[in-house]
């Protein structure tokens, strides 16, 4: 999908609060949000709203010389994630249908968002996630992917946010557990910190190495840009038998792709990503494309 | 107050809810939202957040030919006003401290805000006005306006939104309950639409005619603008015994001026407002100046 009037507001948000995080001064946070804006007269030019945030907070690594102004915050929200793993992997077991559960789980932890809610220090993350879990899908193709899964046996799983990384892993285990241990599930991450998006670093250290091949996409965008992508990637993504995308990044990039079908599990967190999946704002989804 | 890097993204928002009010279609927006962004880029150029919020709705009305696009939202606002005014005024009069309570309700007008809130339609006003009225004021200088107001002989009060000023007609009202009928009170409006803000139609729409002098501060910006004002105005504003100045706007224009001394009356709405004043977002305040 291509970036939307509301994408200049939100994307002035995101460079102050980053270039906040990145612990710059008023000059410098003068200078990123001018900077900002002339990228923003040209916002049209990018092919999605990640392409366009990507440049955005690519500005702002630039100008404050911070590689990875969210690095705390991700190492904060991986924490928590971790913390909760276990009473919500609990909870996924007693479920009738565990596949549905699982997926639940995992468009959860996709509010981890920090470019959407912004500084997530001043979020209750538990609280919020448990609250989450008792909403259902307003698109849900569980049943199909269900049908798919039979006899798969390769599944790649795009990533989106640190942190949700630690709940993508027990929808890995359940597809894991349906399939069989003979079935190759990659897990894609970004190629160098963006916003808060989930690194080969943030997937080790949210366990994600222990059950997938964890493996960069090559784009530095909050979302894969399948033509900027490693084409070696590019290889696994087309010939997996299963793609699951998480979030809105990788849905901006993908959602105009008629390569292949693709699995889009997110929740609708803003109104250009709902009114392009013909959802309401808030609404989580599991749509196959 | 000088316009902060905050402004930027606010007033994005709010050139982009102005066109869609003012019927402007794709096209329309888009051509207005990239002139907001070459407005933006000299935001520090413009002397107050005011005066930088002018200039993108006085655009928003050169290029979509509409000259009020909140017309409608104001009638209705107005309209809730009144309905809910004979209650609020009956709540006023059992009070003991009668003018501290007029100054809460004319305060929780300031709510009526559609620069900050956005699309008042989208919004339960009366519900929210009711809830309002249980919130103190963060700083209250009741007592010295009380001391003030003894021997007065006139006051201008500096209105802000349409809507607002209903509630304002009941400060009126006490202040002659107060200092007796022998009070001069004028009322300043703004002298063509922009926002929501007052003008004098819609002034005379609150009833304020038959309380106060209504007149034209001959400011087109959301806020009072001394450099700018009509010279008959600004001469009746710097000989007034006493001057209350409603909401954010105002404020903004007024809060570096060493000219005189000034009540100002608002509920600090946004993060600039709030640290320019020293109070927490969403304070009620009522400080002498």
């Amino acid at each position: 999908m291509k970036p939307q009037l509301e994408c200049l507001e939100c994307s002035i948000r995101q460079a102050l609060e980053a270039a906040e995080l990145a612990g710059a001064d008023l000059e410098s946070r003068k200078e990123i949000a001018l900077e900002t804006l002339r990228i923003l007269l040209e916002y049209d030019a990018h092919g999605s709203p990640a392409e366009l945030s990507g440049a955005v907070h690519a500005l702002v690594r630039r100008l404050t010389g911070n590689t990875d102004p969210y690095r705390k915050l991700k190492k904060d929200t991986i924490g928590i994630a971790r913390q909760i793993y276990p009473s919500v992997a609990k909870g996924i077991e007693v479920q009738q249908d565990q596949l549905l559960c699982a997926l639940k789980v995992s468009a959860v932890g996709n509010v981890i968002d920090a470019g959407v809610y912004g500084d997530l220090r001043e979020v209750d993350l538990e609280a919020i996630l448990r609250e989450e879990l008792t909403k259902g899908f307003a698109v849900c193709d569980v049943d199909v992917l269900r049908a798919d899964l039979s006899g798969a046996r390769s599944v790649v799983i795009v990533g989106d946010n640190a942190g949700e990384t630690v709940f993508d892993g027990l929808l890995i285990s359940e597809i894991k557990r349906m399939v069989g241990d003979s079935v190759n599930v990659f897990y894609g991450v970004r190629s160098i910190p963006t916003i808060n998006d989930a690194t080969m670093e943030d997937a080790v250290a949210s366990g994600l190495d222990r059950e997938a091949a964890v493996m960069s996409t090559g784009c530095d965008e909050p979302g894969l840009i399948l033509e900027k992508a490693d084409p070696d990637f590019v290889k696994l993504y087309m010939e997996a038998d299963i793609v699951i995308s998480k979030g809105q990044g990788n849905y901006e990039g993908l959602s105009n792709s008629k390569d292949r079908g693709v699995y889009f599990l997110l929740k609708a967190k803003c109104g250009p990503v709902a009114r392009d999946l013909g959802v309401k704002m808030g609404d989580y989804v599991f749509i196959r494309k």
